[in-house]
Parts: C-alpha cells; sequence; structure tokens
C-alpha cells in the first residue's frame, strides 16, 4: 500500500533524530528554558525578521490553539472562524471547554474574508442588546487553510485591517505552515506573518519534526504571563529541550523550507496530472493537499493500492477524495500515481 | 556541576531512543492507533495481571491529571487531595480551569489517611446543606508522594474502602511510579494497583522516557469516551507511535524496573550516609528523593560542586534541600557525594 | 406609546402580589425548601398527571438553560440546536461557559427536524475519528420557538425517538410555554412534555411572574445532585420562597392558562387583520408573537405610535418586526392596532 | 418556635413591597436599563461620595462573587481569602466553575491580614518556577465575615497597600454590609469602601429586600464589558426594574442604615447579656451574629424555644452556637430571649 492519507505517518526527518540523539546526554533545565530553545528561539526570530517576537514551543496544534485562545480572549468573548476552521470541527470543544465560542462564517474553501469579519461586527455593535451575544475578539484563520488554499498577501491584510478597526486579535493557525510558505502561488512571508498577526505558529508535527510547533506572540499583551497559560493546559514539556533540538534543526540551513517545497512541488504534479486528465478539483489548492473528484470505479481502482482519505460525498457516483504529499513521500511513489491516474481516469 | 536537583534534566534511555530511531521510517495511522501502542498496552496488562485494563498514552503528567479527573468527576464534585498534592500545587490550576476544585487535607510528609478522608465526607454528608459545598467524588494520591513516601499496601487498602463507602473514585498519580515499585519499603505492586485504583498511572517521563505516561483505567464508566477527553484537553499526541514505542520498550525485559532500582539504590546510599552523619531528613523517604536538613554552611559547601533543590526553610541557619536521583545518575557521582557529606556534615 | 415590543415589559400578575404581600411576614427555611415551593410542585406534578417528577424552581431563562445542560451532560458533549436558537444566539455563551459546545442546525423557522437530527448523529457517529469532534449528547428546542412557531406531537415524538436512538437528552425551552399551550394550532400538551421530554421549564417570566421558571426533571439521572449545579450556577434563591409562591399562584385555578389565552387570542387577531390586509408575516406563528413584513413606510407610520421590534432587514424596503402581545396587554391596545393596520397596510 | 438562626427568614420591608406594588403596572425596558435603576444607582453613589462609580445590581451573592471574580481575573490568576470565605466553602464551587482557584489562608476569626497576603505574594513571586502555581490576581474579603467580625480602617487600608504592590484586585463581599455600617465598632464607611477597593457589593438579600446585591465598581478597567459577563453568567434579570424599585427603597431616607441598626442593637443586647452570665463567644463580634459557646445542657434548653444554627463542636459538652438578628426581629423576642439566657446560662 501507498500512503497518501496524511503528512504525519512516519517518525522524523533523520536529521532531526540525529540531533536528539547527540544532545541526549547533556543536562538542561526543564520546561523550555534550555539553551537549546533559545537557539530555536533565536533563529526563528531571525527568519521572522522580528527581534521582539516571542517564540514559545508546543507539542501538538490543539494545545497550541486552545492555549493561545484562552491568553488571548476574555471570558465574554469568542474567536471568529470559518465553519470548517479546525478549532470549529476537529478539535473536540477545546476551546469551550476553556469557556469560548466560535463564531462560524460561511466559507466555500476553506478562506474567510475581511468583508464577512465586517459585516458581523458591525451586526454585533450595531445590536442594541449586544452584551447578550457573545463579543467577538479574535479572528482565526489557517494559512494554508483546511483545504489547502491560502490566504493572499492582500487579503490577509485586509483583514488586518478590520482587526484593527474592531479591536480583535488576528491568530494564524499554521499547522501546515511549511507547504504554504513553499507554495508557488503563495505572497506571504514569514516577516509578513510577524508584521500582520497578533499570533500565529510554525507548524512541525505536519513538517518534518516528531511533534512540536512553535507559537509566535508579536502583541506584548498577549504575551504577559503566557507560560503559566502553558502549563494550566497541560503543555508545558518537562523536557523543553526537545522541541527546541527539532526547532533548531528545522529553522537551520534552510531544512524546513526544503521539505515543504519537496511536499509542494510533488503535490503539484499530481494535481497538474489530475487536471490533464479532466479530473476537477473540489479545491483550488496550491499546497501540499489536493482534492480530486472521483466517480466511484476510479476510487476503488486507486484504493487497490493507494491509500487516501475520502473527503466529501458528491452524489451518488461522485465523492472528494484527498491526496496529501509530505516531507516524506518518495518521489518513486508520485510516479507511480501519476500512471495510475492517467490510466484510470481516462475521461 | 554535578547534578542531583530532578529526575529529568537528560533526554531517555538510550534504548528508547535506538527504538526510536529503528521504527522512524514506518508508517502508523495517528492518535495512539498503531502497532506499538497496541503491543505497549499489552506489556502493561500482562504486568498488571489486569487483562480488562485500559491504557491510554498521554505526553505528561498535568495532561493526565487534568484529563483523568475531568472524565472522572461531575462538574460539582472535586478531588481530596493532600494539600502538598501535585494537582494543589504544582498544575497552575489545570485542575481548576476544568471546573473543579481541589480539596485540600492537611499532610506532614505527603500522605493522607483513610480516616482523614472518612471524616471529611461524613462532614459533608452530615451538613444539612452539604449542596453548597463542592460533593468530594475522587480520592487523589500520588505513589510515590510530592515528598517520596510511599503508601503500604494496608494505607491503600484502607482508603479504597472509604472509597467504596462514599462513591469515591480512587485516582493514583504515579509519576514517579517505577521509583516506588523498587523501593525495598514498597509492598504495593503494579497489580495491587490494578485490584485497588480506579485509575493510575505509570511514569515515564521521570523514569527514563523522552516524555510518556501511560494511564491505566480500571473503570469501565470512567474509560467510556474517554479519547474525546484526551483530544478536548489537547493531549492526543498526532505521532501516537512515540510512545508507544518508548513504552514498548520500557516494558519489555525489565527495564523499568531496572532503572527505577539504579536510581534507589543510590538515593538509599546517599540517605544512609546523611543519617550516619547525624544529619535528619524532612521526610522518610524511601525512594528517589532525599530531604536532608542542612545549615546554611553545609549548604554553601555543597553548592560548590553539586546542583540540588531548596525544599524547606526551617529557621535562620536550618533549610530541608532535595537530592534526586534518577535513572541516569552516574554511580561515581553518588560515590563523590558520599564522601562529601562525611567531609561537610561532620557533627 | 402603545408597547408591543416584549412580553415583560409590566411586573406581575396583580394576584401574584397580593400572594407575595400576603405571606410577606411568614418564616421560612430558605433555598426552595419551604412549604410553598412544596405545594407549587405538587400543582405542577398535578396538571403534568407525572407523580414522580421532580421540580425545581429558578430565577431565569438563561440560567435554567446552563444549569440544566451543565448537569445533562459530560464534558465531551454538546447540545444540538437551531442555529436561531436561544442557547445559540443570545445567552451570551453561557453554554460555552460551562464547557459545552453548542452544535446548530439550520432552521428556517425556528424548528429542528428529527431528519436533521438523525443526519447530524449518522454523520458524527460514522466518522472513523468521532472522537475529534463534541459528540451530541442533547437536543434543546424551544416550544414555542424563537420564531412563535410550535413543534406539533408528531413532530416532538418523532425527535424523542431518533435522541433515543442516539442516546440524547430531549431539553424543552418552556420560556413562553404558557403561549404554546394556549394556541388553538397547539396539539402537544403539559402531560406530553412530561412523556416525551428528559426535562423541560414552564416559563414564568414572560407570563405574568415578576419572574421564575419551573424545570421539570423527568429523568432520574439527571435530577441526582442536581441542587448542588442549581448553587453552583448561582442560581440558589435564598427566599425561594417567593419562586414558590409566583408558581403557586400561578399554576391553581388556571390562571397561567387564562394569561396565556389573552394573549395568544389577541395575537391572531392581530395576524388576521394583517393577512386581510395583504401583510404577509416571516413565520407562520400561531402564538403571541407575529411577525408582518412592512415596508419602511408602514414601519414608521407605526412608529409614530407604537412600540416594536425591528426583526430582519429582507431588502430596502421592507423588513419583517415583531409585535408581541402578553398577559397584561389591554384588549384596547389591539383594537386600536387593529384600526391602524387596516388604515396604514391598504396595499 | 422564635427563630434567630438566619437573617433571611422572611420577605421584605413592608416599603419595598409596598414600592414593587406602586410601581407594577409601569411599562419599563428590561435587564436593568429602566429608570428604578437608575435613579437607585444615583443614590448609592452620593452616600458612595462617589459620581464616577459604576453600579449594576444582581440577584444574589454566588451570582455577584462568580460575575465579579470572573470579569477582574485572567484564567491563570486565583483569589486570595480566608479559608472560611465565602467563595472558599459554600458556593459550590462557583469560582472554579469558572476556571479560578481559590487561594486560602488560615483566619481564626474569618479575617486575613495584609501579613498574610504580603508573605503569600511574596512566596509565589520568589518561587523561580511560578508559572507552575496560579498567580495571586485578586484578595477578597468580607465585610462583615462569614463570622460578623469587621475590618478596621487600618486593616482594610493596609489590603489595599498590599494589593497595590502585588497587582491584585480588592473586592468586599458586602453580603451583610447594612450590619457592618450600623455597628458602633465599625470605622470603614461607604465612601471608604469607594476609595480603597476596585469592587464591593452592597447586600440586600440579607438586609431587608426581597433580594438584591447592589456591584460597585471603581475600576474602570474591570466595569468594561461588564454587562456581558452578567449575562453569560445568567445573572441578568429580565425585569431588572424590581431590582432597582428594591434599592432606591433601601437607600433614600436611610432605610438602609435603619434596618442594620435594629438588627445590630438588638444582637449586641444578646452578646452583653451572654457576657455578663459568664457566657464565651467563639469571635468577637460587634455585627448582629453572635457566637456564643454554649454547654448541651444549655443548647437543649434554649432549644425548646428557639431555633438557632449549630456553628462549631469544641470538645464533647460545649459547641459554639449562632444567634442571628435582622432587619425583621421583633424587639419582644429579644427580650424574652434575654431573660432565658439569663435563666439558662447561670454559671
Amino acid at each position: 500500500m501507498i500512503r497518501f492519507e496524511c503528512d504525519y505517518a512516519e517518525g522524523c526527518h533523520p536529521a532531526l533524530l540525529k540531533a536528539l540523539t547527540d544532545t541526549n546526554f547533556e543536562q538542561h533545565p526543564g520546561y523550555g528554558e534550555d539553551a537549546h530553545c533559545d537557539r530555536a528561539r533565536q533563529l526563528i526570530k531571525e527568519q521572522l525578521e522580528a527581534p521582539h517576537a516571542n517564540v514559545h514551543f508546543l507539542v501538538g496544534g490543539t494545545q497550541a490553539n486552545a492555549t493561545v485562545i484562552c491568553a488571548a480572549l476574555r471570558p465574554h468573548q469568542g474567536a471568529i472562524a470559518a465553519v470548517t476552521g479546525h478549532i470549529n470541527v476537529h478539535e473536540t470543544g477545546a476551546i469551550e471547554a476553556l469557556g469560548h465560542k466560535v463564531l462560524p462564517l460561511p466559507s466555500t474553501d476553506g478562506r474567510i474574508s475581511a468583508e464577512q469579519v465586517e459585516a458581523y461586527c458591525a451586526g454585533h455593535w450595531g445590536d442594541a442588546t449586544h452584551e447578550h451575544m457573545v463579543q467577538p475578539g479574535m479572528v482565526y484563520i489557517s494559512q494554508p487553510t483546511e483545504n489547502g488554499t491560502l490566504y493572499t498577501l492582500e487579503q490577509l491584510t485586509a483583514l488586518r485591517k478590520v482587526c484593527d478597526k474592531y479591536d480583535l486579535m488576528l491568530y494564524v493557525d499554521g499547522a501546515r505552515c511549511g507547504y504554504g510558505l513553499a507554495s508557488p502561488k503563495n505572497d506571504v512571508l514569514l516577516p509578513d506573518l510577524a508584521r500582520l498577526c497578533d499570533v500565529f505558529y510554525i507548524g512541525g508535527t505536519k513538517v518534518g519534526a516528531l511533534f512540536g510547533e512553535a507559537v509566535v506572540i508579536m502583541n506584548e499583551k498577549l504575551n504577559k504571563d503566557f507560560r503559566y497559560f502553558i502549563k494550566r493546559q497541560g503543555g508545558m514539556l518537562a523536557k523543553g529541550r526537545l522541541l527546541g533540538v527539532q526547532f533548531e534543526t528545522l529553522m537551520e540551513k534552510g531544512l524546513y523550507q526544503q521539505l515543504g517545497q519537496h511536499a509542494v512541488s510533488l503535490a503539484l504534479e499530481i494535481r497538474k496530472t489530475f487536471e490533464e486528465c479532466g479530473v476537477s478539483l473540489l479545491y483550488d489548492s496550491p499546497t501540499n493537499q489536493q482534492f480530486p473528484i472521483l466517480t466511484k470505479a476510479e476510487r476503488d481502482a486507486f484504493a487497490e493500492k493507494y491509500a487516501f482519505s475520502h473527503w466529501e460525498t458528491l452524489d451518488d457516483d461522485l465523492a472528494a477524495v484527498r491526496f496529501c504529499t509530505s516531507w516524506f513521500t518518495p518521489e518513486e511513489n508520485v510516479r507511480q500515481l501519476i500512471q495510475d491516474i492517467r490510466r484510470i481516469c481516462r475521461r
């Protein structure tokens, strides 16, 4: 079975494992206050061109989202998100567990627009009894989105503007950040994220690490006492060095960028092949996730040899599925898949 | 500097790192549903002699405590604990974050007794307005305690009995479980924990793993939907295999037991030397943490060469400190320490 | 200004105030354990034909909803509701404050169907990673709905059936219960609610009381320790007698029914007049709230003499507004309004 | 049976009931935005000599405490309180329900000192791993305390000073405020509370109202969006006028003060009689609650004729009980009690 069903099926890039092994017997203080975390922070800040950024390392994405949102909002505030946003669908209510409502906006491809946010906030503040409703306090977006799409710099700048108008935090979930940065269609660079967001995270788990997300806080108010929030959420890793060592390795010598490019270039070859065969894609994704719409016969044919995910049933015959590449995906596997697309999807 | 200040200053036992390296390119489903987790579960259940136990792997101790307590209690219930219990002091309110009060009982050495629990519950239920107070729903203890002491089998059995009487869950925090099992004074074996507790955890982080705690649920009612609670708390590790591989290695060929014995036998040598030199110990600890009461001059003398923790100021001159051994502690370091105790603590 | 903008603009029916005055110097135990609460409970149970019902009196509707939902659900569960449901829109996240997600279903008139609930639950349980999503644990509906519409006995029975299938609690918010019972279109009687629901409440605040809602719990499991939940939520009224005296008065001699009928018969006259004048109504409401769709000119004309609420903007000219009658509404006011409808809405 | 067991056994002072009756058919906007609430706010601010105070009316004390504390603290912060404080003992974890730990300090008579708070905060901030512990964010005290004792102006000023030093909110629970103000030993006037506290409340429920507490917020930062918090907690009374009318009546013509003086002068006569008879009092209370230490025989003798509360068992024979006067207590009842004390407690 050749696997395209997710981007976290293997361990980590060998360079990270080697670094963990090389440093295994070093003795370090716990909880992220060691020299490796410090160096990883420094490397990240250099890439962000943001010497005043605050960087905290957490183990996973749901943990990062819950910790950030709890620290950012007052209790009566909620986070505006696409109805498809990870926090609204796939975190078992981790945000609500901390007392906050997710305020969902409709979305066709995983993105929400500044206009939507504007309309929502205008509606809230224009209502005479607005205190009977959850107050919008944040805009949460994912870059890339859960559907593989990307915000443009123009769109992100517009979101920043509406956030300023309504005193909202802007938070970017970067679980697949590396696959966004590597896309030829991307025009939002790390320094742009640092400039436009109050907070965002650079994902490691899905981009070559064993685990780990680097939360970057640009808003000093939010950073105050943030380590208390990490601990309160159960996210303060005793041997924090493990996160430091991994991000140190990812961030030096351009490894993080290389891993992203590897995955995205292969995904775009897959996409191109589907398109050449007349297969429609559910979303216009320029990143490592591709969502071809296949007939049942086609899906059955692929399933004999490939693992991939069901995404959405469209009618009795058609359904969108997800093929996902990763930092690990062997080129040879993609070559085979391309041949099989050409064979199976003759239309 | 020779370090005795905690039991999590290094990475992990080399056998675990080797296993992680050997399995790195295997492809596995995420979230703890892989073959390594399955095998680790099997090995643990064999040691517990409890084929019906449910085992869940979590990254850290605060996460384990919060997840278990949230799943075990109804919202109006609290967890009885020693005032010194980890959940009452050192988790930044992670239990309260989920809506539960910790109900502290006084303790001189980290333990609480069945009599104390009996008196507390009798007081609660005997009060005509008991619904104005948090209802006790659980007894939380640590074995070994935060002070290195151990419950005897008789004490644990008595706690079980009072839990049965008042319909309380019995939960044992085993962050240092391996150092308790290895103590010559210990008479509570793993099968006893499985027989007497509703839930407990076997700690990996402090006993040779990079991270990881194995939560063992014996009470089926508590196990229902437990994986939802893990995810909601942000504790569902994407690459759950990492926990499986580590516990698989720890649990086979007696490695976990060996690591515990190494640390405890060295700690008891340190203790014996302090006692021979006439130094009192704050707690009667038969495990890997020792708490000698030293004068300022003695502390200063040790501090030139050793790292250890301040524990409690007793008067202008005297203070208790903590020397902590671990699975890693080199014997040679203990030899030196013993010589220095004899030199410094001549009384 | 003649007021039709809500059903809680006045104090209470004079009979309740007289009863409060007559009993003012009686001495009673606090917290709802007095003779008046007992008698009110008895009267309610007689009307429900449910001797084993458990009745608890709370001050307000949001408090009732939050307390019931917190007691009914485990932490990882959410409440399915119409997207327009009160708990989803107008309670400032009181449900989320206690850790629960509201799971909104689309609705055109305030109602949701058994088919929708079935599809939602089938989707949840059919998903291989369902533990990454909030588990549906309850169906919350309002009767009448926030839009004045009513569930039929058939619809309610179908909801009960799907709740049984998926182990969901069925909870009916009866803030305007009296106006539903009084509708000529209603076929859901109090004994039907008692038979089909796990829990519901009979609203007093909007139907003639100073304040107060009678929560009726039919499911014994939910009733266990419910008084702890009331206190925890800050809803345990010290002088609980005030709720007992009011519900005692409402429930004897058919006063509650009379107040409902007064309001509904006047509302239906208003509705009929709008319809006769060719004015469409946004919802097909057979209860005390009516939602005519008016032009701007018409709205301006009414606004000179009447207070009513804006409901929804439909286009540049048209908007739906709400005219609301109550237990208090003087008949004379409705006579005038009817004349003015005929004058203003000539089409 | 002559009742001295609590101060909320009756309805309300007749003047309040008359005012409610007189205003019953007035039509008002809901949720505390009516003319009576406005006037009551004005009267309170005059008595506080604090034109910039913000006054919010809530139904009960637990609700007030939970709402204030939730609005005042960030999630990782807790409220320092006497171990006997109402929030620590008798609110079924309402504070924890909102995610906050109560940080209890020992107390012999219900009070805590500035020195204790200083030591606690110095300990927290002096600990290198303070982020592993709940951060103190508020000092909560009751005036009078749950034991009837009073803070002096000097003590309160010292608490304010330590709050300033450690950036803590100072919150005074005034459930029995009227009985403190009326004490001959009291030197903390309403303008002092306004000057020294960030927030406090003036209790109505126990001092002559049907229900109601006036929360006074002096700290603008805390007042921001406070009405959202009221609604979120389920404390936004639909017919807010009921609170306005009652506080308007209490606050004009010195009624609140008169009711307090009535109760306190009778309580002090009871105290004096116990003392003359050689009976010790558990606390040195100058307010409406008195705690004589009685033998079993004495308690039995009183119980034939009087209702009072058990407070604390001291030994096999002795126990402290509570006799409580109120705004309502008939003088004649106290005359009889005094005679009976002289008869029963001859020592």
